[in-house]
């Protein structure tokens, strides 16, 4: 089922020291500007590579759902990792059936396509995102 | 510097019950066997993805450098991850000179060429392996 690793969510007390350090200290030369999501409780930038991503997440606002996790880890760490799928309600239908614990409907993500999560529990203690491949993504 | 996202390093107790995970619940179609790396202290095993890997890696010996990480994540999770660099010497030249704390010296790493690791607290949460691109690797 899973197609290509997008990208890895990281967790960022601050997106724009993050970014500093992937330019200055790593040598990344394609990195967007943040924008907010504010439904999602984050700002987001992506670190484009060849053949993936690395998405900053910070928080945003008093609810924002990577607050705690930030709580335990004050620099930041990896938070998730996400997986294309080519059909989203397909993914979801397939994890409930196998006993797996989907968080929340699905709804759009970072790239513009339905996302959902599945409880790192049932993922070998990984908050793994499942993102519909974009249309007209052949690659 | 950095170049493709060459896998993401997850922890597990066990590779058999994580790779049953991969293959039955998210639907991998391709992951290779387990061997162990008993310098490095693991078993390892790769989940192949159309564009980057899963790397299990399962605690081998009394020394395993993963051991206190399942201690505080019983059930797994993220540990690091991997980027490719052209050379591994360069990559850990630039790193100490720019202040990062490179984790021991080059040795081969699960694909047979030098891996140096950079220190967390340097890479925004994130243990981050260098490795230096397969020769003849052109993708």
């Amino acid at each position: 089922m899973i197609g290509k690793l997008n990208h890895v969510g990281v967790a960022t007390p601050s997106i724009d020291e993050s970014v500093a350090m992937y330019r200055d200290l790593l040598g990344a030369t394609s990195i967007t500007d943040k924008w907010v999501m504010p439904e999602q409780g984050v700002w987001v930038c992506f670190v484009n590579l060849p053949n993936s991503q690395i998405e900053l997440i910070e928080p945003y606002g008093d609810k924002s759902p990577i607050t705690a996790f930030l709580e335990k880890n004050p620099k930041g760490g990896q938070h998730h990792v996400c997986f294309e799928v080519e059909d989203i309600i397909e993914a979801r239908d397939a994890m409930k059936a196998k006993g797996a614990t989907v968080l929340g409907e699905p709804r759009i993500g970072a790239h513009g396509t339905p996302v959902i999560f599945v409880h790192p529990k049932n993922m070998g203690g990984v908050l793994v995102e499942l993102m519909e491949t974009p249309k007209g993504d052949h690659h």
